[in-house]
């Protein structure tokens, strides 16, 4: 095989025993890799139905086949499995080196099945597989255990791990590669935890062969030199990161804002990209293979608030941030970097917090449940909550729960900013359309990275789109989602599609892989992806109430700014997508589109 | 300070202690940085007739002020001490990311004094210098060495280091950053290890400011842009690395043979950059900031030469392969990697090993003094000579004495391929009269790059000249040696010029540091720097009849090929090109000259 190694590595954790087995061929065709085939072998392997924590649950690691290439920003992993916070199918993608270097050790997937008695992590070196006591690193931070089992493996070897907020299950823990980038969203490292599966790391000296080295080549140039000629991938991300967002979704009025009861922070500017690359940004890093380098290497000295490390990202920066009324960027940097160590989703975490702090100022919650005060603005009380979710601690005990389990455990569901018990990310859909029609119907729950609306609605690309207009927006958004899950699927990072389109990625596909297929034909490949999801989510027990968003969004009109007297009208656009996706009126998906995809 | 940190730290090893010093910021404009400024201090602090191997000698690590930054290529540092190979003043430059790491750590420059009682490494980790002892990994290689030494301080440090062969003052050894990077030739791994200084690791958390950052923004953006859009720097050094050049310069008829007997190898496809792509190469790696990535990770399997590591490079593929008539790819990349853990210079220890293999064909040596048999072609006994250099075993202690002690000692200097005793690179002067110039005029002997005229003779960039021809060749050198100083003392790569040609580089440094300047005076700074240099090896003793050629290059027409007849006229362009630099008839640089240049 060609782009895929064509091995895939299974290891069972219950009885510490493992084999290597062949990639099906005709699966990775139509699943492309990573997120997809990922997909198709947990929808095939468990029983939707499962409980997230039991050994019955599969965590799979999944590379794409450009993965590992010198194709732009060929970088990613993804880790799937079934969510403990949302119930859904999870998929979380992540850069850095690991992805790249599970392929030159040999395999493009690896299956985890089952429960270890104790703890355990996995060391993978071309081919051969090991797993060793991890006894003595239970419960050191991500940092603490990538030094230690680089030192107790090879020093060039790659770490993805867990931290103590995996160990302990927090409904959001995440996954920790190369110690700064993460497998984030949806608890992929709760279920890790729950696996008794502290890390694993890779080395090897394989690498990916490519069908058409000629075709290939021309292919990736023409990717870099897109790349250096669009003014977001070129100036924007590598000036400021992804935080160069924070001034341009500010100004329009979709900035979310004390868990969303605004929409324009008065503070944005304090936090923005550029008062970031002025105050604390120390320099840029790349992922594998990246020609961006969008990652910022941070440091706060400010002993209060001290640490040197990498981000926050835009997510993070408005969660920890705007969403908590915090304009205090060192604390929100330190929070960042506190769930990195610990191991969780600070987007997640950060709008948490800000439902507390709601409940808080409400007088749903009082300082007798959350031990002291937690009102919006506080960056200390922030930071502090941030810390005890890590640890279970305290009050981060319920906050570890998400914002959904809190809300509704002190009777106020209302005030979750949820879908599907995931919490929002950093953009406001009352005040772009596609965006809310985007996280009412994504596969994952609330989620800006399953089709990136924010793209033409607000960036104005590939062409702008008046974001308060519902109207075609079903249409956009199904074309996004679909390509979106083929890049994640291809092994490239999200952010190479501010420069490149289907039919670059089409050619990357080609070149590598030496598959040929029409652009009709990858698109039609990103909606098998985006249908298998929904299948596997509707086994899990979820309907189309699930395409649903939180009163506030739906019912509470935006108090000022730009998008001022906005809802999302979900209802005008829903029943079009539905029908443009093939499904009946209650959101399922017909027996007729499903054979057409060859799902059934 | 802008570009440059500011800060020169000082070790006096044989005292144990160290300083920091401001950098004076004068010397910095009129010297740049790396090998300008160095050899400014260099020149400045010791005596030029000083015993390379005396305490008295200095060894100075010192990066450029582009160095560390977003600049294409920008992760250079060099290695400034009197070379034991040459007497000269030598100037080794490496990639990789040390360089960049010591200016994040808060220097731009070191200069080790003296020498250490016992066996040292020095530990920077922002701003904090910590010496410590070395016995433990002396004798290690380098690879071993910087695993060591990563787990005793942060795995995230780079280092830099001598293998065996700088302990044992091999007189071309190199000191290995990053495992796989040299600042390779004239010995100057030989002079830290006699000064007992094993290794340096720097860690830093620190970041370069930026003077004028949306200037510089812009000159990145259309550096990368360039060197994307240049057939070189996007085609054929990513495709084929260096080697890109065996085929190239095989069929112009200037690939050196059997020491320099033929100037055409009969199996260079054997060893060619496209065989070494379908073969043995794994992937590419990049440097610091690298949009190039010319690194080749490569594998042999074959137990014989069996090996994991990275190369090798034209000129080391050509010493241990054209140069020694050796057309055996695995047993040349095994050679190349065993000169990286044992860190010594392959382009000197190949053309010795070559000039002995001569020696020995033509009875001067027997298998008495060598211990085996040693002719050309001889894979086996190539690989055998490079192991016994490294650890300077039977034979290898006269080897690693280099060429011209070696021929001399056996009473046959005429054998030895060398200028000012350093051995020659990859490519027949014969066949390119301006090479033949530049080798008999390089400050630090033999060598391709001080000043890289294949490009415009045989590559056709900037534009093309004819290689057999004399006239004009001393004007266009003149330019490359001046320029080829500014790139190495600014602290980028050389393969930016390429693409990238004076404008862009003066673009870099005025937006990098703040100093304004033309065109003229940054290419009178290199002139400053060329003639500075040639200053010091006067005053150590050389002079203008040190500016000559081996007589086989002189006298000995070329055998056959496209050069077939031709000798290097150099008599009929070295006093064209003394008048040119402003020197009297012997080469001498003229007080009036020098007054101009502000080095008297």
């Amino acid at each position: 095989m060609k782009g895929w190694i064509g091995k895939v590595l299974r290891v069972d954790l219950t009885k510490g025993e493992w084999k290597t087995e062949e990639l099906d061929k005709d699966m990775a065709s139509k699943f492309i890799g990573g997120r997809g085939l990922g997909s198709k072998i947990l929808f095939d392997e468990i029983d939707p139905k499962v409980d997230p924590f039991s050994p019955n649950n599969k965590l799979i690691m999944a590379t794409g086949p450009l993965t590992g290439t010198s194709a732009s920003a060929a970088g990613r992993y993804m880790v799937i499995t079934k969510s403990p916070l949302t119930g859904t199918i999870a998929c979380s993608n992540s850069g850095g080196h690991f992805g790249a270097e599970l392929k030159f050790a040999g395999f493009d997937l690896i299956i985890f099945e089952g429960k270890a008695k104790e703890p355990v992590y996995l060391y993978v070196e071309d081919g051969k597989v090991e797993p060793r006591d991890a006894k003595a690193i239970w419960g050191k931070t991500t940092h603490e255990t990538t030094d230690q089992i680089l030192s107790e493996t090879d020093m060039d070897a790659r770490v993805s791990c867990i931290g103590p907020a995996g160990e302990k299950l927090v409904k959001y823990a995440c996954i920790i590669n190369d110690k700064h980038r993460a497998a984030g969203r949806s608890g992929v490292g709760a279920v890790m935890g729950s696996k008794n599966l502290k890390a694993v790391a890779v080395k090897g000296s394989g690498s990916v062969t490519i069908a058409d080295k000629e075709a290939f080549r021309k292919a990736t140039l023409d990717g870099f030199q897109k790349i250096k000629a669009n003014p977001v991938t070129s100036e924007g991300l590598p000036a400021y990161g992804t935080c160069v967002l924070v001034n341009i979704i500010n100004t329009s009025g979709i900035f979310p804002t004390r868990n969303f009861q605004q929409s324009v922070f008065e503070g944005a500017e304090k936090i923005s990209g550029e008062t970031l690359a002025d105050d604390i940004l120390v320099r840029n890093r790349a992922c594998f293979a990246c020609p961006i380098a969008c990652g910022r290497v941070t440091k706060v000295k400010n002993p209060k608030y001290e640490y040197f490390g990498e981000g926050p990202e835009y997510e993070s920066d408005w969660s920890m941030g705007g969403c908590c009324g915090v304009d205090n960027l060192d604390a929100i940097g330190k929070a960042n970097y506190l769930c990195d160590v610990l191991g969780f989703d600070p987007i997640s975490a950060g709008v948490t917090i800000a439902c507390a702090m709601e409940l808080f100022e409400k007088g749903i919650l009082s300082t007798k449940e959350i031990g002291r005060s937690l009102n919006f603005g506080d960056a200390d009380a922030m930071l502090e909550m941030v810390r005890a979710i890590g640890y279970r601690e305290g009050f981060g005990d319920a906050l570890a729960e998400g914002s959904y389990r809190l809300a509704e455990k002190y009777g106020h569901p209302e005030f979750s900013m949820t879908v599907k018990k995931q919490e929002f990310p950093a953009y406001d859909g009352r005040g772009a359309q596609g965006m809310g029609l985007q996280y009412a119907t994504s596969n994952r729950g609330a989620c800006h990275v399953r089709g990136y609306m924010t793209s033409p609605e607000i960036l104005g690309s590939p062409q702008k789109l008046d974001p308060f207009e519902t109207e075609e927006k079903a249409g956009w958004l199904k074309i996004f989602q679909d390509l979106t899950a083929v890049v994640d699927s291809a092994g490239i990072c999200l952010f190479n599609t501010f420069a490149l389109g289907g039919p670059e990625i089409l050619e990357y596909l080609k070149a590598a892989t030496g598959i040929q297929m029409s652009l009709d034909e990858l698109m039609k490949t990103g909606e098998r992806i985006w249908n298998l999801e929904r299948l596997f989510n509707f086994k899990a027990g979820l309907t189309g109430k699930d395409d649903r968003l939180p009163d506030r969004l739906l019912k509470e009109p935006v108090s000022s700014g730009p998008a001022k007297g906005r809802v999302v009208e979900l209802a005008k656009m829903l029943p079009e997508y539905y029908e443009l996706r093939g499904w009946d009126k209650e959101g399922q998906p017909t027996k007729a589109r499903l054979k057409e995809l060859g799902l059934v």
